[in-house]
């Protein structure tokens, strides 16, 4: 079977996403779910305070009794008590009367504020001046004012960030139902390719991509899978394909830059059962000879050889595919860094090119510089900072045009 | 002793970040070595690549055999061979003559650069004619191109990217010298406070700051240690500090806002052998209370107790400290994502004020709609996307102003 090499436009290359289904769920105790993806919504069990308590140090009262005073007219209220930390306080307090509370205090029966400790003076054990006047609930965390019973914490589909963490545990949720991660084969193809752990005889090369494309898997919350380094030839490339496929829930083959390796994945697929090759030539550069396959269920993705054009591929068109089967349904979006180019920039239409640049603050702002070199030259992405976009329809780019700068 | 609450200019406070030591350095294999810090420069052992390598499919040749070659007067060269992927080339090239080269194969001697087999015709086993002529290194990457042997890969103190590993790979580097992750101990002082895994008692609550200063401290890169809730008296609150310090690069104790809680925090510090307080409140608002102490050679954090506050500092001023700690020398600069404020926002002068914002894209751009609420209220930071700041001598900002936002 001969490659049938045409492109793909990346509107419909995205569309392709909805045809993967995420990965299953599991359970994770709370300490291990930080950056973890919720499997479902998580209502609130229970109001969040269960009590009104107050947020600062100072006297409980209920705001009527404190209209009115101030520095030169201060109101006098007899003191009931103090509230311990922790505890109910066993007293109420009425009409002009109050207690002294702390920072995170339960307020008394009868009140409903607090005047903060430096607008009052204590005359003696029974006795407190206010020098300033409260609003009913100033001061303090109403019942519920937080989350109400019933309340949803958070929907499906996000990634836990720190303060979800620490939500779930105000509600003591100490285990939490989200995807698992999806597991990303990787697999390097060439016959001059050794493994790090080999001296590469002379016209050999040892294996950049799969140590690239692991880290940017772990970094997009997959965990890489590796299989190694597969020989040039339908026997080795197939096996390797179906076992990757097998275990993980997609697999990233890189290399096979030369037609021929491209031919032969081509034909791994079209033997493979149950498979479709979805895409094949995507409009960026670089990384046009991009192919994406539905293989049994998995995702199976061919990408560049080389390693600048891989690394762009991947943040480009692969790392949504990942954090759809990820099961996110929000991912934040990616924001640029604005910033300004140091110099003309040429570029081809028809084609979204992806630029390496390097950040430069000056005082008049922050610069992005291109560093220029051929996509087989690791050092342009170990020198740059982000990736710049000259879109579809642009011949290039004037010194000065702003620019939105997406680190990696 | 009382407490002695006087402001420290950010600046000052940045500045003590000198005062403490990093943390020391170990070895880790490659495959662990991702986000890690460099803990030395790292020399290119070789040359990368070892040998003049073609970048395309085509036919490697002298440049000077392809001049002048058009579509209309192509050039004719006579094929000596095949270059095999993996191995030194076994015959010669000379002027008028050509061999086969996959992409990534050696270039035989005598070649300089490889006409893309786009712009070639193969007339039979023996010949070919060329469409396009070349220049000397034109698609082909020449030896040391990448890197040159003792070129320097990178230097000691950045964060270990793909990239990075991907690079260390290609030269053999499997196992690294980077500095150990700190280790941050984090405590909960509070009566009222109880752990995730108990039921709070009517007036008490669960330890929310715990949960969201570990999920911080492990995506800023260092590990946290939980030393669980300390009860607001001196003896438990010496004992468990001295304790953390003792096992710890550096501690973060969060609650204690009352003024008693403050207090005890202060006198504790004082008391512990060679201990001193360089910072007693900050100038921004939520976080004015936040102490900052070393102790024993160790970097000691008193941060608020409203979870708000406790993660604004840790956003604004304790990340840079750890990462200072962590060994990073060049921490990759911070921007936020430029956003027009949706309503005015008022201010006090002579603080900083970190508020909480979502992003909402419209088609005029992207827009920060500040949540406002009390700093107790975690919901405000579940439903934020990002801080902005509203500087030091402001009095507000209006709507439509502005503004860059800083993911939380």
């Amino acid at each position: 079977m001969k490659s049938f090499f045409q492109i793909t436009p990346l509107e419909q290359v995205f569309a392709y996403a909805t045809r993967f289904e995420r990965v299953d769920t599991e359970t994770v105790p709370l300490a291990e779910a930080l950056d973890r993806v919720t499997a479902g919504a998580v209502a609130a069990p229970e109001d969040l305070p269960e009590f009104d308590r107050s947020i600062v140090d100072g006297y409980a009262v209920r705001a009527s009794s404190t209209f009115g005073a101030t520095e030169s007219n201060p109101g006098y209220l007899t003191v009931k008590g103090e509230v311990l930390m922790g505890r109910p306080p066993e007293f109420t307090v009425g009409a002009g009367e109050t207690a002294y509370i702390p920072t995170g205090g339960m307020l008394p029966k009868g009140t409903d504020s607090v005047v903060m400790i430096e607008h009052t003076e204590k005359l003696d054990d029974h006795a407190v001046e206010i020098y300033k006047s409260v609003a009913p609930g100033q001061n303090v965390i109403l019942t519920g004012e937080d989350f109400k019973k019933e309340d949803v914490l958070f929907t499906a589909g996000i990634r836990i960030r720190p303060q979800e963490a620490g939500l779930m545990a105000a509600f003591g949720i100490r285990f939490v139902p989200v995807y698992r991660k999806p597991r990303v084969g990787i697999l390097s193809t060439g016959d001059e390719i050794v493994s790090v752990e080999e001296t590469p005889a002379f016209g050999q090369l040892r294996d950049i991509n799969s140590h690239t494309l692991s880290g940017l898997v772990a970094k997009s919350g997959g965990i890489p899978v590796a299989f190694g380094i597969v020989k040039d030839d339908f026997a080795s490339l197939f096996h390797q394909c179906a076992e990757a496929l097998k275990n993980t829930d997609a697999v990233l083959l890189s290399g096979g830059s030369s037609v021929g390796t491209r031919d032969l994945t081509v034909e791994v697929l079209s033997r493979l059962p149950d498979s479709r090759i979805l895409v094949h030539g995507i409009p960026i550069s670089p990384g046009k000879p991009t192919i994406l396959a539905h293989v049994g269920g998995k995702m199976f993705w061919g990408l560049p050889g080389h390693v600048v054009s891989a690394m762009v591929v991947f943040a480009a068109v692969v790392r949504p595919f990942l954090e759809t089967l990820a099961g996110l349904s929000q991912a934040r979006p990616q924001f640029g860094i604005p910033a300004r180019l140091t110099r003309d920039l040429a570029s081809a239409q028809g084609r979204i090119d992806y630029v390496r640049v390097r950040l430069i603050q000056k005082e008049e702002g922050l610069w992005a510089d291109p560093i220029l070199g051929k996509s087989g030259l690791i050092h342009t992405m170990v020198s740059a900072d982000g990736l710049i976009r000259v879109p579809m329809n642009s011949e290039g780019l004037e010194a000065g045009t702003p620019v939105d700068v997406f680190p990696v």
